[in-house]
Order: structure tokens, then sequence, then C-alpha cells
């Protein structure tokens, strides 16, 4: 680990940070970064909310139930990612998390599970998948943690879909389908990714029948959905996002 | 599971298949044909060897032990992706498993794990992230199984690099660094993966000084290296590989 970036611990925290700001810690908190991490007082952690770009602060106080860190200056301004929602449908457990994992790394604004016919799972842990991706933001170095919506059905969704969102599409069985996203602009976009067991027809007529929508295809292999939901931002990201 | 590339069991075996080719089973395949996936006489199974494309095979004999499967028709011809290969340094064991499944997913054609200075393991199974590769190709719908070589020490790989293959370094210190892989032209290429931690001064200097090498930017985050492998070839399919 010798990358600064990697280096040190990161923390996301939900508190205002400015100089001086002292930040007293959670139990789950002041856990990880003294019983787990090892940290100790005059120790350095960087701090980030997702608001005030990212913090470095140093351990004031050091307690099994506790803590306060204190910021000193700011190491990198808020980067917020494009606006980009992902939304895909709950699968296996592990893989939803994944999918979550990689959302926030490949830089989603929001992600939101939806139930679709032949979507799995009934309900997900919120709460668990939004630990996923705060523990994502922490690890890939970013400023910002995306909002993982509730559960909500595919219909509903696209029943009020906002007139402004553009929709990329990613369908297996559209294999070769294939329009370029260079020519619709960046505004606010959304890319939605199959289930296993792909979408139902009428819920295919559904998606496509928005003028918002752009079917685009992730190639001739079938991909699991996880891979789907990278390749398909890897390619979004490209042409229209922040990897310019 | 409606559609028919995924509805059907997909099986990949070592022997040659061909109009009422006859395929004895080994004792795995069998369990898992008639133990796990309860099929019987005369059920269908869609088989590839990495060579002859897909063929619709029936069951003729099933044992606890053993069976024979026959083949009736081929279903899809044999589709070999591009000449690419993936270099990654393994990581958690877990993480290892997903960069293979994802690597053959998105079409490499051979997968070479590389001993880097920073990487953790000194040691891989080669046959279970060969069992993966075959896992993965037999539910993405490929016809095709790419070979995983063994552990190599990258700078042996580096020393022995061919003169006609080219390199994509995806170097998550260079961000920003981005060289269009357009002009390159298809040809051999090989893509290169960092480990946790990155890469040493001496690596990235010995990579670079490669004339094959084009070093390539995957965006302002830093990426877990089974993410950046989906990106990187997500990349590189669509300017170079089978996904026009």
């Amino acid at each position: 680990m010798l990358r600064p970036m990697t280096a040190k611990t990161r923390l996301y925290v939900d508190q205002p940070l400015g100089p001086a700001q002292p930040v007293p810690l959670t139990r789950d908190q002041a856990h990880y970064l003294f019983g787990v991490m090892r940290l100790g007082q005059g120790d350095k952690v960087a701090l980030f909310n997702g608001q005030d770009g990212e913090w470095q602060a140093e351990v004031a106080e050091a307690g099994k139930r506790g803590g306060v860190l204190v910021c000193a200056e700011q190491s990198r301004p808020l980067q917020l990612p494009p606006d980009l929602w992902l939304i895909f449908a709950p699968i296996k457990k592990a893989r939803t998390d994944f999918i979550v994992e990689k959302a926030t790394e490949m830089g989603a604004a929001r992600i939101l599970p939806a139930q679709t016919e032949f979507t799995n799972s009934e309900r997900i842990r919120q709460d668990r998948l939004q630990a996923h991706a705060v523990e994502a933001a922490e690890q890939c170095g970013g400023t910002f943690v995306p909002e993982v919506a509730d559960l909500t059905k595919l219909d509903r969704l696209l029943a009020d879909w906002p007139e402004d969102r553009r929709l990329m599409f990613c369908d297996e069985a559209e294999v070769g389908a294939s329009k370029v996203l260079g020519d619709a602009g960046p505004g606010p976009w959304a890319i939605l990714i199959g289930p296993e067991g792909g979408f139902s027809e009428a819920e295919r007529r559904r998606i496509t029948a928005l003028p918002q929508t752009s079917v685009v295809s992730l190639g001739p292999r079938i991909l699991r959905a996880d891979t789907a939901a990278v390749a398909a931002m890897t390619v979004w990201q490209q042409a229209l996002g922040d990897w310019g």
C-alpha cells in the first residue's frame, strides 16, 4: 500500500467538515479506527461527508466506545459524479452487493434496485446496501456516496419517468443493436441493467416505447448482471461522463 | 429463465463434437447433469468444446457414475474471441476468481496471473481458476474457454514480450493519461491490470519502456482490480474487439 490515496484510512462521516472542526465518532467508527485499524491519538484519518470534499483529520481522543477527530486541512475538493442513475434488478445477495460496490466505484450518483417480472427477490436490505456504497466510496478514494434507493417496481419507475432523463437500456436480447450515445449529450441519464432471466416482452416494450430510451449492446456474450453494470457504466462514462 | 440461450443446460466437454457423435460423461459431469440438474434419458443438453461450436445433444444413458450424450445438430458455430490477453496480479481469492470469471465473459482469449512486487500471493490454484473459466463460459453462452496460464513473474513476461503484441497498461497512477486505442489497429493485444497497492516505480518504468505499450486511464476513481478488468476490457472491446 504505497500510494498516498489508499495508504491512509478513509472514513465517511455524516457531519460537517471544515478547519479545526471537531468530529465526534460513533461507537462503530471508534471500534473500526481504534480496534480494527489500531489507530491512536495523533494518528491521521481522511474524512469525507459527500459535501465538503476530503479532509485530513487527527485523532484527538480515542476510546473504546467513542472518540473525537479534529479536521486539519482539506486534501481534496468535493468531486460529484455525473448525474447518472444505475437501475438494476436485485439478484443473489452477493451479486447485489457487488453491483452496489461497482456502481459506486464507477461513479453512479444514485443506485435504484428495481423489481421486474423475473426478479427473484421481493425485498432488499436498503441499509445494508447503503453501507456497501459507503465502504466502496471509502475504498475508491471518492468524496461522494451515491444514495441507494428502496426497491421500486420497474413499472412504477417507467410510469413516472422524468422527461429530461435519458435511459440507456442494456438488453441482452438486442445483441448487435447499438446506438451511439455521443449524439445524445450529457444531461441526466440512467442505465438499466436486466436481471438474470432478462426482461419480459411486456417490460421490453414499455422500456423501448419511452422516447428517452437508447438501446445499447454489450457485445456478443451474455454478461452477468454485475459484469454488465461495470461494462455499461464504462461505455457511458467514456462517451458522456467524467472519464474524458 | 425464459431466454433459449440460458434456459438449457450448457456443458463444456473435452471431446470431439459432430453429427451423431456419442459423448461419454465423467463422473463429475454425470453428477452435475443427473444429480444436480435432475436430467434424465431423452433430455437435452447444449455442449461445446472450444473447437466445434455449440451442439444440441440428448441424454442416451444416465447413471450415477457416468452416462452418454449423443450429439444431434450444431446450434451455434464456434466463435473465437479476439486475440486478447488479460494479465492481472492475483489478489484475495474471491476477487481472483471474479477476475477469471469476468475475463471469460468479456471475451479474453488467454488469462495470465502475474506476480508483481506488490502481489500478495506467491501461488495460485491454476486448476481451480481454469474450472472457473469453464463455468463462466458455460454461463455466458460462449463457445470458447480461455486458457488460464500458470503464475508467472511480471518481469519475465515483460522480458519475453512478443514483438507484435500491443499492451494496454491501466495504471491508476496515470489518471488522465489516455491514448486513443483506435489508431493502433486490432492485431494481438494484452491488457495489464495493477494489483491492489499498484505497481512499483521500477515496474512502471519497465512497462512504459516497451514500445508496444499504450497507457490508458480508467477514470478519476480508484477501481478495484476486478472492476478495472471489466472496465478495461470494455474499453478495448468497444475500440478494437468484437463489440462492433
